[in-house]
């Protein structure tokens, strides 16, 4: 087996020249056995933003990634083996609410799951502010909680596609997160390597995420399409918008309470996305026979109290504490700092909320990753109190501050910064 | 003073904007100073190297550079303060020869120089194969020796253009030297450093150099007179031929003999170059009337013995040992596995030596660095006992290997591939 020359392999892309299958598989090797320096793979990562990889170059360098760790072992759990993903949003808490959902509906759902990338957050940032709650489950009894609970979920670990996990942490500080075959790769390596068979992507598009604009979003969605095939995948891709913030709260324990709140019952605007997701997972499984009764089945188990209970077992599996649990799944940390931002006089609706204006504002308070080592704190966070076309009288949004915050007054113009009104 | 924020910064370079006078001196600063990771800048680089700084960036990246560290105190040294710098070629040693040739004739030669960088060596790599010859000396003798010896040499170091030094040592592990801004700005900013008023430059081009075309050399020399300008430097270019290596030897301590051979008053290549670029110096400082008059003076030097006692007291004076002074400046490190290869059957004469193959060669031999921690060697490399022009009959060009090399083979087949014959 020859060894990589990275700086041949650097050139390569900085050239525009076609990698061969073999020298991307190499790469991908020495990627996830840290044998390439973190300087050299961010030059080859901007590289590529800047000269993207071909379908064919993405194809092989997902299937590198994949392979350059353990493979999940499924053979115990239940057809079909299924994983849906969302390319990261502003407030994008869907996962947390799709899991127990799909489970409560037959489903088993075992899902790897990533930290937060730049101004959208990650679910386990999320789900680590549930007390007690463990992100990297031993590998051994993923399998066993999905079997016993219906829902496992794990941070992405250096197990499964070490590869990618190395990329995604200096493509997160190195501004090179928004490159169609990198997010392409990303993605699918990771489905690959836990050996899904359908998956499910939520492609996001607008201010708050990765993907601005449609064009950009039909791109990625062919290419998820093209290269899933080429692996022997079934992808089904939704675009959806994300030009304001997906539901009322950004910051981390503000998103699990919205999602146990969408669990327990309560409508919103993040019950009809979680409902139209869960069917199409539905009717690609085989599960519903259209989107009509997916829907049906999904709003079911929401309010009858089993998507719920999923949940709930599931939290309980991952080690939330009895006073978590207790609780009815409420007692998440909270900031002791809570200023209510009312709008302007004369506002007389809301038109828009900017999604990546406030995803950059929590990630600023706090409640984001600028840097691989930053530590984020949960309690941090925005709460959405008029959504677009709703009234703007009253409190406009919530701001939940770290302690004697000394940014308080610029993170107050930017919130509020980051609406837009009619006066009618 | 506003911090750097990095990630902005990096993007800003990748969607091809323009940065701020201010966002560079920021980042000149936090590169000195250690607090921008490695991965970051290297990003921030290979943008750099595919959406190229304009002209006035250039500019104000190459004084921040300048303004990183400390400047180093000429006011004692006689005027004019000149320097010299060679954009770096295969075979190269120049600055050895053209130091001692310019004291000899009355200029006072303070010069800081880099380490190898890609396929082509370094000065300092080179000298540092004198035995005991220190290239690090106090910065507060550097002024004093030049004073008493005519000539003073020292490696780039952390005092002076620091930003220069940590990107330079990237650059080179991640494939992105070769950026017209990048070598201006890492050229000028050390020259600013170290006050020098006129600079005569050397841009290699072949090959064997960063530069492979005429066109990009002509760029480049553009580049660094208009900056040079802004920047108030009386800036000399000179293009010069990089497709054969420069002289007979490739490797550090051949490379110091050659050039100790021709301080000795022998002729050959390396001869002729220096008395060129030795005169255009002179010309420019001054000290000649015109070309004709600096070459019979730099050849003067040559043969009257007076500049290989500047480069006696020069290598004296920076520690090299007894034994080597005593020896006549012979006594370097040689190996102990010189492979002597001959001409295929009916090669007539030697129509090109590529330069580039041959620095490749030599780097893979062990006598270069592919990253920033490499170990040189430096009785490794080649002697060219065949250059351009002449007979193909004998022996072409000797290997001087480490001991047992296990890619003997491979070497002697590149060694002869990087050879064009003409069968008349």
């Amino acid at each position: 087996m020859e060894s990589l020359d990275m700086l041949r392999f650097i050139a390569e892309r900085r050239d525009g020249k076609q990698h061969s299958r073999e020298g991307l598989a190499l790469f991908a090797r020495a990627v996830a056995n840290r044998e390439v320096e973190d300087y050299q793979t961010s030059a080859w990562l901007m590289a590529a933003f800047l000269n993207p990889l071909a379908d064919d170059e993405t194809t092989w360098l997902t299937q590198a990634m994949a392979d350059s760790g353990r493979k999940l072992d499924r053979h115990r759990l239940p057809k079909p083996w299924v994983d849906k993903h969302s390319t990261g949003g502003v407030g994008d808490k869907t996962t947390i609410v799709l899991l127990p959902v799909l489970a409560a509906c037959g489903l088993t759902m075992l899902k790897m799951s990533g930290r937060g990338l730049g101004i959208t957050g990650g679910t386990v940032d999320k789900l680590e502010s549930i007390p007690g709650f463990r992100s990297t489950p031993r590998f051994s009894s993923l399998v066993s909680q999905a079997l016993r609970c219906g829902v496992a979920l794990s941070a992405q670990s250096s197990v499964l596609a070490p590869a990618d996990k190395a990329l995604y942490t200096l493509r997160d500080v190195t501004g090179t997160v928004g490159s169609i075959p990198l997010i392409v790769s990303s993605i699918l390596s990771k489905k690959l390597a836990a050996n899904a068979e359908i998956v499910v992507l939520d492609v996001k598009c607008g201010s708050g995420a990765f993907m601005k604009d449609p064009v950009q979003a039909e791109r990625l969605s062919e290419s998820l399409v093209k290269v899933g095939e080429q692996l022997g995948l079934v992808v089904k891709v939704r675009v959806s918008d994300m030009n304001a913030p997906l539901g009322r709260a950004v910051g981390n324990a503000l998103e699990v309470k919205e999602a146990i709140d969408t669990l327990s019952g309560e409508e919103g605007a993040l019950t009809e996305h979680c409902v139209s997701l869960a069917s199409e997972t539905l009717v690609a499984c085989g599960l519903a026979r259209d989107q009509n009764a997916g829907e049906a089945a999904a709003r079911a188990v929401l309010q009858n109290g089993a998507a719920f209970m999923k949940a709930y077992g599931w939290f309980q599996a991952q080690g939330a504490t009895e006073a978590f649990l207790a609780s009815g799944l409420k007692a998440l940390p909270t900031s002791s700092n809570v200023v209510c931002l009312e709008a302007p006089q004369a506002a007389g609706r809301v038109l828009g909320i900017d999604a990546g204006q406030i995803g950059l504002l929590v990630a600023d308070m706090g409640g984001g990753r600028r840097r691989a080592d930053d530590v984020i704190d949960p309690e941090v966070g925005v709460w959405i109190r008029r959504q677009v076309g709703e009234s703007a009288n009253g409190i406009l949004i919530e701001l939940h501050l770290r302690p004697g915050e000394p940014r308080e007054a610029e993170f107050r113009d930017r919130a509020l910064g980051a609406f837009q009104f009619s006066t009618r």
